[in-house]
């Protein structure tokens, strides 16, 4: 099949060979256009959170028995370990989805089954991720009574808010990343029965 | 191979043909082995983190201007919502491992396709789960000054040891999945070869 591709399109340039040699090997079109779709969606998850910054004037009491101070208080990405872990994962997984698609694309015998491998650390690793971001991001918004956490995201809204976009982004990602190997191994499945 | 396996085992009962049934179809004795641990991790992590609770007597203060009074406080693994998820996904992923136990034993054609995709949403269900429980776990251990979360696990110890030894076991039992989905992926992209 792949020698009736060649025959059939003589002016095909070094990448369309590469891109067919691939296809042939196990990465489809489908494979490429969702790893470049998980590119995107892990870049904007990565830069929406690490950008996410807000200073908010909250009254607060230094000494009980004085009245509260009004003082600027900023919420950052980096304080909580939960989201640092986030924007790291996110960075991580948008490397190496323009990693795969270099691998994918240079059509190399045998490349795949790394492919495969990194992919499934990916889904493990960005839905961790998206957990921990999840928890926390709901602990902000909800509190909780009975470990006397205060919800925060009635005073950091805008910062609350872009956490919230940057975990849907990175949920759609990590589906995604769950899709490649999902595809891959009933394709897989499919040709050796 | 399969006629030959079962021309030379003609005492071979039942169960016995279906495991060199199942075999040749794609499930390993492998893959038996790591479902039973699987199960066996999951069915723990569950009910450590559903039987946690430890009651403590600590001073509240009730009215600032009064001294603190000495209350019994209980800790339940269902007063935070990641550790709901975390009984709840274990307890899934557990029943799943059994049930995957009984189609991979089953040996019936076509199944392996659908437990490849039940694997991998255990290894999505699980990582997510682990994230969650242990990024409120760290919280409790730790606590955050700049949302002012207070650490608990001073208070309840052996309530957040509990936890800790249920997070363990879930992380052991979704690495098994994940290598469920890896080992059987390489196997069928050698075989496809």
């Amino acid at each position: 099949m792949e020698s009736q591709n060649k025959a059939s399109l003589p002016v095909m340039d070094g990448l369309e060979r590469r891109v067919v040699a691939s296809q042939s090997e196990g990465a489809s079109t489908c494979d490429l256009l969702l790893r470049v779709l998980a590119l995107v969606l892990t870049l904007a998850a990565a830069i929406v959170l690490g950008v996410d910054k807000q200073t908010k004037v909250v009254p607060i009491k230094i000494v009980d028995t004085l009245p509260a101070i009004n003082l600027p208080v900023s919420a950052k990405w980096h304080y909580l370990s939960a989201f640092t872990y986030s924007v790291a994962s996110n960075a991580i997984a948008c490397s190496y989805a323009a990693l795969s698609l270099v691998l994918a694309v240079s059509g190399k015998k045998g490349i795949m089954s790394i492919v495969i491998v990194l992919d499934l650390l990916m889904v493990a690793m960005l839905f961790s991720s998206n957990g921990a971001a999840l928890a926390i991001g709901l602990m902000g918004y909800q509190g909780n009574s009975h470990v006397r956490w205060t919800k925060v995201c009635h005073v950091f809204g805008r910062f609350c808010n872009q956490v919230a976009v940057s975990i849907s982004l990175s949920l759609l990602g990590s589906i995604l990343f769950l899709l490649l190997v999902g595809i891959t191994s009933l394709r897989l499945h499919k040709k050796s029965k």
